[in-house]
């Protein structure tokens, strides 16, 4: 058995169960091993960034780490973006990244490259195989150090030589270990800033964000009257009718200074201290009060449901009833301008129970949240990072892991042609996904931060820079083109309709959304 | 005025007319300098491999840098593929990559991440702006940089607050230094292994694959028998009747040993040792046989025209007959399938004087350049660092530099799909760049590769990772969903019809040629 085999055979015992791949030559026999090896599921991305993307969703959504596999230095740079995503994301994921023979470096053809230098900055762990015998051990440590908690980011690089050459069979991978508990300090403390009442903020992040915990917090608020928040963008959202509705902190300075005033004590959950996005001239970096105190409860690879759970206790909280979203949605608009209000109206009018929701509206879409607080149950997926270019790839890996649900993919026309060739994986894979794509032709977010950066009244090559309407992209020609179906709606009548089919069909569907 | 524009207007003082730009929040100072200052050509690209893959194009038909605009970390990833291509090209290029502003980074927002170690191993020279005021003097260092021969990658980091601040105004750019001469020293060892005939082989690369320089090489050749040659990949080599038609060493390993064999001195004219582009299990990794020397004329920084005409006059060759190619055209074929060989007889019938050829045709495109030597002079551009996904951005530079001439980008269906985004910069900037596809609908090369690395018999999961069929990639509606009209053909007549009609059409146009 060669060394790509014993590697799969590894990832397969390991309990990785799907690789999404952009294979190049020094990968093929790590192709020709995914083939005779069964339990590991191939999806096919024409781009690498919709294969880390699809990783990083297939993450969030089965809690355990995929693979990927790229090709070079140049592939992982294509894959970057959505790396730095996923490990902004808290997101396991273990890249097998094909180089060449290591006997074959020194000659410097055309894709040689400085793998390493370019996969470190993205990466918790990178490590260059140096042999065939041992490579199916380096790919049982790159699952043991993607598992850490609270998921992390390992690059195997997988020299063709350590490929083709003779393996040592598969190695044993050790189980995952449970995540470890938060000091009785922690708690302790934590529970003694709860007397401040409103001046306290329990500040909720990754796990904590799960329904469990998410109760948790909502009976402390219940109790002792302090503040549950979340942070702008959020890696999964347990949410809707029958669990706890959680405000998120806003993008804008200015909103974000404004709703956490009065804030004395923000306590951590698996967070981090709010800041600004980018920073803006005369505005601060940090988006709560200066003489607010930073403490922490617990840290994302701790147990935050348990340690919400003590600190309910403490607080004396545990039978205190949380507040739970009524099932409760918007009316659907009739006859209306296709407005961010009126399209927010029809998701949350229309959203199906157990839907995962992948988000990538940037601006369109600040407002859905407060419309679908009500609709059934399902799963809010952000970008973390702030690399526009994930929602799409997102929404694959999401599929990938939940057959059985509806993925609705919100996203911008901006962000979505940064790695639009994950439709056409959505055909091939038949992935049950729904694109609603906002069409309002612009960059818009740019326009507003041309004003607040202070750059005003721009002329017309600072408008041509940040507007995509010259031409108009055709999101119904993009999809077809990927084999994909789609329709375009410009009513609030029409998308209503459009996105009760596009639900109700067994496989991907577009609608773009013109506003 | 602010350091942003104190930068801009630097940069249009040192001759950079062209930027390609994909820019964000951190970049809106800079925007807003493009806006004001004239003599800049914005060109928006909507990924960032768009932009450099532009750039690279543009330089290598201008000989002068076109500057990026690019976005934090992430954004430059997305961009590493092809400044990797472009580094190998030998092509200058200056990146403005936008950063955080100084004081924030310590914040870590979500798009934090250590920008110069990931552009680093891309770049010749990286330089993080650390002020305001000496940002514009950064940007002289960047041109002058980037300027070095053969052509530099220079990196310039432009923090968010580097670019608002108060800034210098523009700084004296110095005028471009003339290539250096070869020492005579190496004119007169390279004379005297002239002697050896068809055994010494001139290995002709970068500008010595310019049409005077391969008329020189010519001349050589004609009086001493020696061969000429050129690599397998060329950044611009100038073609056509009456110029002189120079081979390439082929792609496959034993092609390459088979041209090569009998060499007994390499003489290196800018060019590097042939070495396989892959490694191979029991395949070498030089293509040139054990008993041969290698030897260095002139290296791709110096001038090679002119140590090719100094070589002529020591080996007595001035006057003598370079071999020009006749003009002569393959028959047009009528009524045939579509193949490799009658796909090229078409491209040879039809291609018209002055064309730019960006050829990224891979399998596709093997006897292309056989059936185009005897058609009007030309140039041909090809992927040189091997990371697929280049053609359509080098398209766009081409024509962006060269605005009276026809641009025909020959584009396998693969490759095509990583930065397919740049139709849309064509369909905006109403580039005239006919863009013909080739639809094998198959990452063909693999399949090759596949039985070269000795694994046969692929099964359905690796057909299926090696196939782009299912679904069928849709070209035409891809390039409409761009804004750029296009054609399918499956037939030789319907081909040739549809190249004429591309050739005259003013604009971008695409024609996918099912295979």
């Amino acid at each position: 058995m060669n060394g790509a085999e014993s590697l799969v055979r590894t990832l397969v015992a390991g309990g990785v169960e799907v690789t999404f791949t952009n294979p190049g030559t020094s990968e093929m026999h790590f192709v020709a091993a995914l083939d005779r090896v069964d339990g590991m599921r191939c999806v096919l991305c024409l781009f690498e960034g919709v294969a880390t993307g699809a990783a990083d969703g297939y993450a969030r959504m089965a809690d355990k780490p995929a693979a990927t596999l790229l090709h070079l230095g140049p592939g992982f740079g294509n894959a970057l973006a959505n790396v730095h995503n996923a490990k902004k994301a808290n997101a396991p994921m273990i890249n097998v990244v094909g180089d060449h023979a290591i006997y074959h470096k020194r000659f410097d053809s055309p894709l040689t490259s400085d793998l390493e230098a370019i996969a470190k900055p993205v990466s918790h762990w990178v490590r260059a195989g140096g042999s065939s015998l041992t490579v199916a051990a380096d790919g049982r440590d790159a699952i043991v150090e993607a598992r850490r908690y609270p998921g992390k980011i390992a690059t195997l690089i997988l020299p063709a030589d350590t490929a083709w050459g003779e393996g040592s069979g598969p190695v044993v991978v050790p189980p995952q270990r449970a995540r470890s508990r938060v000091d009785e300090a922690a708690v302790r403390d934590a529970a003694a800033l709860l007397k401040h009442g409103p001046a306290t903020l329990l500040l909720l992040a990754d796990t904590a964000l799960r329904a469990d915990a998410l109760a948790s917090a909502s009976r402390i608020a219940a109790k002792t009257g302090c503040r549950i928040m979340a942070p702008g963008a959020n890696a999964r959202v347990e949410r809707g009718a029958g669990r706890v509705s959680i405000g998120r902190v806003p993008y804008p300075v200015d909103q974000a200074l404004q709703v956490l005033a009065g804030v004395k004590h923000i306590v951590l959950v698996g967070a981090t201290p709010p800041v600004a996005f980018f920073a803006y001239p005369g505005k601060p970096s940090t988006t709560y009060p200066a003489d607010c105190q930073i403490h922490t409860l617990a840290e994302p690879h701790e147990d935050l449901g348990e340690a919400l759970q003590r600190l309910a206790e403490a607080a004396g909280a545990s039978a205190s009833k949380p507040q739970f979203a009524a099932a409760k949605r918007p009316d659907l608009p009739s006859d209306q301008k296709l407005t961010p209000e009126t399209i927010g109206a029809v998701v949350g009018a229309l959203l199906p129970e157990g839907a995962i929701i992948v988000d990538e509206s940037v601006t369109t879409g600040r407002n859905f949240f407060a419309t679908t607080e009500g609709a059934p149950p399902h799963d809010w997926l952000q970008l973390t990072g702030g690399a526009i270019g994930e929602g799409m790839p997102l929404a694959v890996g999401a599929a990938v892991a939940c057959p059985d649900r509806k993925v609705i993919n919100l996203e911008a026309d901006g962000s979505g042609m940064y790695t639009l060739q994950a439709l056409w994986t959505q055909a091939r894979e038949k992935l049950n996904v729904l694109t609603i794509v906002w069409a309002n032709r612009a960059y818009r977010i740019l326009r507003n931060e041309l004003a607040n950066v202070g750059a005003e009244n721009p002329g017309r090559k600072a408008h041509d820079m940040l507007s995509l309407d010259n031409p108009a992209l055709d999101w119904v020609s993009l999809a077809r083109g990927m084999g994909v179906d789609g329709i375009r709606v410009t009513t609030t009548d029409d998308f209503a309709k459009a996105m009760k089919a596009g639900i109700a069909h067994n496989g991907p569907y577009l609608i773009e959304v013109v506003i």
